[in-house]
């Protein structure tokens, strides 16, 4: 599945309900995702860290649609195959990350 | 660009680094990048916007690499072209977020 079609299905699913709430009110639920995930990864249950890492995906989306970002040109036009910033694969980056 | 071909690049780019950092290191970095996405949703700046939902992204299947999570088959299973809550598209969730 693209990136892309699977931000559409999340505007299909939810875009009326997102849309309502704001950005600011998506962006937090997109946090409280984010705490969750951490929790899971404290875990030992690798089927509810999927399901984490998907809601954390999901609401990226959410978010995307809300403020009119396409996730999958966004993400392409950035990392274009190689490290944005040093340009090299694998990341040859100093000081880095 | 599927779900997955993006993880996959993320991994042929950072994963030597991301494995090496581990989960947490790589979660925090995740975390940052969230909470730079929202000091841009404060702004004026679309391009900015985009670049910081495409970090996300990132370092989401930089972290989903790390715990080996197939991003793409997470989300997949769990949304499935509706609400997994009430199965419905749009969702019609009652008490919902």
């Amino acid at each position: 599945m693209n990136i892309r079609e699977f931000q559409d299905m999340m505007h299909r699913i939810y875009f009326q309900r997102d849309s309502q709430r704001g950005k600011t009110g998506t962006y937090n639920w997109l946090k409280e995702e984010i705490e969750e995930l951490s929790e899971a990864l404290k875990e030992n249950d690798q089927k509810a860290l999927e399901n984490e890492f998907a809601d954390v995906l999901a609401w990226l989306a959410s978010l995307a649609n809300v403020v009119a970002v396409d996730l999958e040109t966004a993400a392409i036009s950035k990392y274009d195959s190689k490290c944005p910033r040093c340009r090299k694969v694998p990341c040859k980056c100093l000081f880095s990350k």
